[in-house]
C-alpha cells in the first residue's frame, strides 16, 4: 500500500499525514473545513476535493472524525467511502467512537469486500507529532499485519486488541479510567494542600506509593511541577475538556448496555460535564483541578463560610 | 417560666422572640451585632450588655448560634451561660449543630444542676416569622412539659426525639434527606425539560407519583410554578444555600463516625459545595437547579459541544 | 370503541383487563406464556391465537410488554400489530420504554395511517386491580380523549404530558426521581437509627419537614411502620427491584443522550445494581434499605472492625 | 541511639522489630496480644511486661497502633509512654490515624521536652519483611536525622513531608487516591471484559496510556494476570479491605473537615465499605473487583434480566 486517503486533517490528522508523508507514503486529503485543507497543502498533502474523490483514489483510507455519527455518514451514506472505495480497500477509522457503530460500519463494509480496522490512537497532538501515537486495533490479524507499516510511521506502539469494536471499547475502557485517576489526583493533592502539605513533596510521595498514576507520572496537573505539560501552558494545548467528556459519556453508555458497574466512571463523568458547563470545556482536561482547589496566581473559587444565625 | 433569655436575635432569633413577646413573656435579650439588637430592641426586646447579663436575669435561656464551637463557648467558657444561669435554669439551644456537642454541653450543664433541651428547628424565617417552625427535640420529657410553652408560642409541630443530642441527629437526618430529594428533583426536572417536556406539566405528574417530595409540593425550585418560594424572588430569602451546606457537613461527619452508608448523602454535599463555589452561597438551597439547567431569562451555561477533530 | 385487544395479560395486563370488562369493553386478549392466558381465560377474557388476530379484530390495542425491544417488534415485524391492526385503529403502549422507540413506532404508524398513544402507568400491581393506576400520557389530545374511557376505566389520574414519547419521559423523569428518594430515605433512618432514634418517631418528624416524600408517607421501607406496604410482607409483592433498575438505566441513557446532569440517578442506579447483584432483584425496591442497615429479625451484615494492627 | 522500644509487633510491628535487629539495634518490645508476645520472643526481640516498662529503658520508641484513640491512650493515659519515658526521648509512631491526632499528641510531648515524629509506612507486611517500606515523615528535621538510621534498616524511600501531622496526611491522601484508582481499573477492566476484551490485553493497552497506574503495573486485580500479588491467592495476605476503609474514612473525614472537594473519595470509601459489608473485609483491597465482575471460577453474582411484564 502506497497511496493513502487521510479523510479529517485537523489537530491529530495533519501531524499523522505529515508522518506517513516523511515515511515515504503518498497522502491524498480531505477536510471540510477550507483552513485545514490549506494547512495540510502547504505541509504536501495533495488535495481531493471531496471525501469520495480522495478514497477513489487510494489503496488505503484513514479517517479522523469528530463522532459515531460523522464516521456512520462517511462510510454509508450515498457517494460515502464505501461507495468511493475499490473492492479489497483497506479502511482504517482511527476516530473515538461507540464501538456499536463500528461494528455495525464494519460489517456493511465487509459485505461489500472492503477490509476495516478501528484503530483510535491514544496521545494527543504532541504524540501525534512526534509520531509515538498508540494505536488500539480491532478487526482481523491480516488486515493489521498490511496496515502496520502506515501505523508504525504514525505511532510507536500497536496494540492488536480484538475484532472490528474491540479498538474502539479499549478506547472507552482506557479514557474513562484516565478521568477517574486524574479527578482523584486532584482531589488527593487538594486535600493535602489544603492541609498544609507542599504540592511538590506530597506527590513525589504519592509517585512512589500505591497512589502512582499517569497524571502524577507524566501529565501532572498542579502547575509548576512538571515541564511540558498542559498546566505548565494555562491548560492550553493537550486534550480538550469537552473530548474528555465526550468519550466519558461513550463510556458510560457502554457501561449502561452492558449493564456494567461504572460508579466512579459515572461521576467523574458528571464532573468533567459541570466543569465543562463552568466555561472550561476548552481547556486541557487536566484543568479539572480547578473544581478542586485555587490554584497560585488564579482567582479565588471559595466557600464563603456561612455568616450570622442559621435559619431553617 | 416568664422571663426568657434570647441569645442570638438574627434572621430566626429576632422573629422567635417578637413571637414570645406576642404570647406575654418577657425577653431579655443579647447578639454580638450592633444592628441586630436594635432591630430588638425596636421590636420590644429588653436589651442586655451581655449573654451573660440576659441569662443571670432569667427562668430560661434560649441560643440560637452559628455553629458548635459558637455553642460550646457560649456555654461553657468563663463567665457564659452556665456561670451565668442559677442552678435550675432550662436551657434550650435551638442552634442547628452537631449531637456530639450537645451531648458534651448537655452533660457539663447537667452535672452543675442545670436543665437543658436541644430544639434545633425546621421551617426558616418565613415559618419563624410566622409561628409555625417545627421544634425536634433532645432531652428530658419533663424538661420538655416545662418548656412547652414557649415552644407552642414560636412553632406548631413539636417533637419529642430522644435524649440530649436526638434533636440535632434527627435534624441532621431530614436536612440531609431535603438536599438529597431537592437535587433528584432538580435532576428530574432538567431531564424532563431537556427532552420536551413542560415543567409544569412534569411537576403536577410527579406530585401525584411515586417521585413526589416537599421539593415539588411546597418549594419548587423551577422559576413560576409555585408562588411565595424563593424561586420566585430570584432565590432570595429561604434557607441559604451555604447553609444547608453545613447541615450537609455534619451529617456527613456523622455518618462517616458511625459507619453508616451515606453515598446519595455524600455526593449531595459535594455538589452544594460546588455549587457555593460557584458564587451561590447565599442563595436559596432551591437555587442548585441553576447546575443542572438553565433557567428561562438567565444567562446560559452550557456544555458546547466538541468542534473539529478529537484529539487523544 | 368498544372491543379492546390486550397484548400481554401478567401482572399488571391482567388485572387491567378485568377492569375494562368491569367497565363493559370486550377484551379480546393475547400473552406468550400459557399460564397467562389461561388465567386471563379465567377471568373472562377473550383468547386470540396471536397478538395479530387479537389486533385484526379490536378498535384499539393496548400493549403492555417487558422492553422497548419487545415493542418494536410486537408492532412493526412481519405480521405484527402494524400490519393486522385496520387503518384508524388506535394503539396505546403502556409498558415502560424508553422515549426514543415510542418516538420510532409513532412514526411507523402514523405514516400507515395508524394512531398511537404512549401511556405507562404509575401505581403497580395493588392499583392496576384497583383501577387506580396514573396514566402519563404522550400524543394526539384527540386521540386522548377518545382513549380516555377505557383509561378511566383503569385509572384514576389520567396526564397528558406531550407528544409522542412524552410519556414514556415522564415515567422514566419520576421513577428516577422515586428512586433517588428511596435511597435518600434509607440513608436518612440509617443514620438516624446508628445514632439511637427510633426510627418511627424520625420518619414522623421528617414526614412534617423538608424530607418529606412518597417513600415516608406511603411506601415506608422500613418494616413494622406501615400497613400494606412490601416492608410489612418481607418486601414481597411492589415493584421488584430489577425493574426499577431498569427504569433507572433507561433514565441513565436519556440524561446522557440528552448531555443532562443526573449524577445523584446515575449513582442511585449504580446501587440498585448492585442490591440486584446481592441477590434481591426480585424484591420490592424499597428492599433497598437492606443496603443501608440491618433490619431487625435479619442476619447481620456488618463492617467488622479492623482488628490488630493494621498493616500498610 | 541503639536501644529501640517497640510497642505493637503485629503484621507489620514485628517484621519491622526483625529487621531493627538485623541492623544490629536492640529491641525491646509489648504488645497486649499473648501470641504476639511470643512471636516476638522468638525472633529476638526482647520482651518488657508493659508499653511503659519498655519506653522506660529505651532511647527511642516506635509505636504501631490500630486507632488515633489507641495512639493516643498509649501515648497520655497515666502510666503511658509520655510518664515512663526519658526526657529527649524520640517517640515514633508509625501507626496510620488521622492528622489531628498526633498534633495534639505531638504538642502534650513537646511541651514535656520529649521529640516526636509521625511516621506512617506504605507497603504492607511484604514490605515489612523486606525492608523495603516508605515512610512518610511528619516532624523536626533534625529529629528525622536522628531518626533515620532506624527507619532505613526499616524502609527504602524516606519522605520528609512537612511538620507533625503531615506524614499522616500524606498517608491518608496516598491511600484515598489508591483506592479510587483500584476502583477505577477494577471498573475499566468490567467495562472491558464484558464487552469482549481479554483483560491481560486490555491491561496491556492501559498500562501504555493514560490509565496506567499502580494497580495495572504492580498490583493487579484480576486473577491469574500477575504473580505475586493478593489476586494470584484468592486475595490473602496484601492489605485488608477494612484497613483500606479505615484509611478512606480518615481520608473523608479530613476532607469534610478542610472543606475539600473528595466526591470520587467519598463514594470510592463507600464502595469499600459496602464490600466490607458483603463478607469480604478481610480480604485485599484489590478483592472490590468482586463487586464489578464475576472472576473465573468463582460462583456467579449477576443481575438476572426482569422477567414477565413489568409492573408500576
Amino acid at each position: 500500500m502506497k497511496r493513502i486517503a487521510f479523510i479529517g486533517l485537523g489537530n491529530m490528522g495533519l501531524p499523522m499525514s505529515r508522518n506517513l508523508l516523511a515515511a515515504g507514503f503518498e497522502v491524498i486529503g480531505y477536510d471540510l473545513s477550507p483552513r485545514a485543507r490549506t494547512a495540510a497543502a502547504e505541509s504536501g498533502v495533495e488535495l481531493a476535493s471531496s471525501a469520495a474523490e480522495a478514497a477513489g483514489q487510494a489503496d488505503c483510507v484513514i479517517t479522523m472524525l469528530p463522532t459515531g455519527q460523522d464516521v456512520r455518514e462517511a462510510y454509508l451514506a450515498d457517494g460515502g467511502l464505501l461507495a468511493a472505495s475499490r473492492p479489497g480497500t483497506l479502511l482504517i477509522d482511527s476516530s473515538t467512537i461507540s464501538s456499536s457503530v463500528t461494528v455495525e460500519v464494519a460489517a456493511v463494509l465487509r459485505a461489500a469486500g472492503r477490509r476495516m480496522l478501528d484503530a483510535p490512537v491514544s496521545g494527543g497532538t504532541p504524540r501525534a507529532q512526534a509520531g509515538t501515537l498508540t494505536f488500539m486495533v480491532g478487526g482481523d490479524a491480516e488486515d493489521l499485519a498490511a496496515a502496520r507499516p502506515l501505523l508504525e510511521a504514525m505511532g510507536q506502539k500497536i496494540f492488536h486488541v480484538g475484532g472490528n469494536g474491540a479498538g474502539h471499547t479499549a478506547k472507552l475502557c482506557n479514557n474513562m479510567l484516565s478521568g477517574i485517576c486524574m479527578v482523584g489526583t486532584v482531589e488527593a493533592l487538594a486535600l493535602g494542600v489544603a492541609n498544609g502539605l507542599d504540592p511538590a513533596v506530597l506527590s513525589d510521595v504519592m509517585r512512589n506509593s500505591s497512589g502512582a498514576n499517569y497524571a502524577l507520572d507524566r501529565y501532572h496537573p498542579y502547575p509548576g511541577l512538571m515541564e511540558n505539560v498542559p498546566s505548565a501552558n494555562g491548560f492550553e494545548g493537550g486534550f480538550r475538556s469537552d473530548f474528555q467528556l465526550k468519550d466519558m459519556r461513550l463510556a458510560k453508555q457502554l457501561a449502561n448496555d452492558s449493564r456494567t458497574m461504572a460508579a466512579l466512571g459515572d461521576l467523574a463523568c458528571e464532573m468533567f460535564a459541570m466543569h465543562c458547563r463552568n466555561g472550561h470545556a476548552g481547556l486541557d482536561y487536566s484543568s479539572i483541578i480547578k473544581m478542586a482547589m485555587e490554584l497560585p496566581g488564579q482567582a479565588a473559587m471559595t466557600t464563603p463560610a456561612p455568616a450570622g444565625i442559621p435559619a431553617e
